[in-house]
């Protein structure tokens, strides 16, 4: 056996992405010791009751003291009570990254209060669930999954190899992009298919009563699916939009276009139309079973 | 073991789920022969190497010759087609029945070439995958699934009776319903998220080269689940969508109104209305769950 990447982990908040971390670096060794503050008093209790970490602080301070990395796993909205909470108390030398879906936020709302004595490196593992909370995480949600580094240029080269063998150490693969174009890649292949699929959703459940609870009933023949990316954790899901907002926009807009495009042609009668994209879209399914990205993310070990 | 419900049963087509239902029907012993058209050739020849069918007919003609079930499984475009090929070869007391997902059209394009001498019963099971054909059919598909029976209400109560037995027989549950509701129900459950999934995969094909290797890359993240929807059979899908047009512009309609005002509230930075809309959505996948429709269609035996 190895020794430990690092000595001490801090956890800011343990929901689903951060308490499967936490059992990853545990099956895997790779910390002697975690801590972790949560803000929530059920968390608290879920992640005692589970044994998830080594120590549960009642304040950042304490959480954050003698940690060799801090990994920030709140929602978004958190980050800049979390910087102004922890960035007096890190010691030097010590690495901070996150789990964000946005990379702008801790650019924004983070870097600036950190001395230049501590290293950031931002990342976001590709990976997840419907579920949140940290009794629905599991060890093995990073397996064969990437993990995106957003390090600025001149990131310290050590902390960033420390991370990247961390994200390995789970099992993930690791890429590394620029924050911006991270935030362009994401508001295509995730940001934007859950804004339309909680649209959709919302649309049924419009519908007269009758109607909604066939909706339900035969949710078997497409539906089904959009509930499930829809019931992904609201307060998560408001702060990448908002985070992201350009971004998501642009492609909004561009997906408007080509529904407008589709939708004349069906009142048109143009089969050919609906025949071409019906039959252009089945290449890139074709890719993503290729990229081996088609697997849906592996059940919780009971 | 009881007799089986019917002497010999036609199937006019034999894609996914049509093989699908010859395997379910051979497997629980309820018919005593299966014949079959399709008029392609690369499927008869699949449908031989799998010894799917007892009979493999040339014609129309021949394969409906003495049959007591003719089941249409083509797309939706060849019902005129098959009507016209079939209608003055069926025995008297035949039942006429199709899995096909719109229902205006079978009672449009066969029920006006059908003698009074013979019964059509009117269907669609609610299930599927997104693979097409009929070496990727599976007896197991129908099991726990909703299969729709859409019968006028003059329907001969002994045909409608050995339908519903046909299919509790292969393990459905079966539910009657007017044919415009059906169509009407299935446009929110099914056309429209296809219509939405085809565009939202048809945008990111649209993107430059780049971030498009990124998209299907990075997939995982929330898009992988629209490929799949998007992957399915374009043929089918473009005359679902034709035959049921009025049905899916008026969801399409309720859709495009929804998510104009959730981007509204964005550009707004209106973050409120976003988790009022996220957190509603939650309460729909509850409801599928609880109504067991929540897994995802059984794998092929192999």
């Amino acid at each position: 056996m190895t020794a430990p990447l690092f000595k001490k982990i801090t956890f800011i908040g343990l929901g689903l992405i951060g308490s499967s971390l936490s059992r990853s670096i545990v099956k895997h060794g790779l910390a002697e010791r975690l801590a972790v503050y949560d803000h929530s008093e059920a968390a608290q209790e879920t992640i005692k009751e589970l044994g998830l970490v080594d120590e549960i602080c009642g304040t950042m301070e304490d959480a954050v003291r003698d940690a060799d990395l801090v990994i920030i796993c709140t929602p978004l909205s958190a980050y800049k009570d979390v910087a102004a909470g922890i960035a007096p108390h890190l010691k030097e030398g010590a690495i901070i990254s996150d789990v964000g879906s946005v990379k702008a936020t801790i650019f924004k709302d983070v870097a600036p209060l950190l001395s230049n004595h501590v290293h950031l490196v931002p990342g976001h593992p590709i990976a997840g669930t419907e579920h949140s909370g940290p009794e629905n995480g599991f060890a093995a949600l990073f397996e064969g999954r990437w993990s995106i580094l957003t390090p600025a240029p001149q990131t310290d080269k050590d902390a960033l190899a420390k991370i990247t063998a961390l994200w390995e150490g789970v099992g993930a693969m690791v890429e590394l992009m620029e924050a911006s174009h991270h935030d362009k890649v994401l508001a295509i292949t995730s940001h934007l298919p859950h804004m339309i699929a909680y649209t959709i959703v919302d649309t049924a459940t419009d519908l007269e009563r009758n109607l909604k609870k066939e909706v339900i009933k035969f949710s078997a023949s497409g539906f089904r699916d959009f509930t499930r990316i829809a019931a992904s954790n609201p307060i998560m899901w408001r702060d990448i939009c908002l985070a992201n907002k350009e971004a998501i926009l642009e492609m909004l807009g561009r997906f408007d276009e080509d529904l407008t495009s589709l939708r004349r042609a069906l009142r048109r009668d143009d089969g050919d139309l609906l025949m071409d994209t019906f039959t252009r879209t089945r290449e890139i399914r074709r890719k993503v079973i290729e990229a081996k990205q088609d697997a849906p993310p592996e059940k919780p070990e009971s």
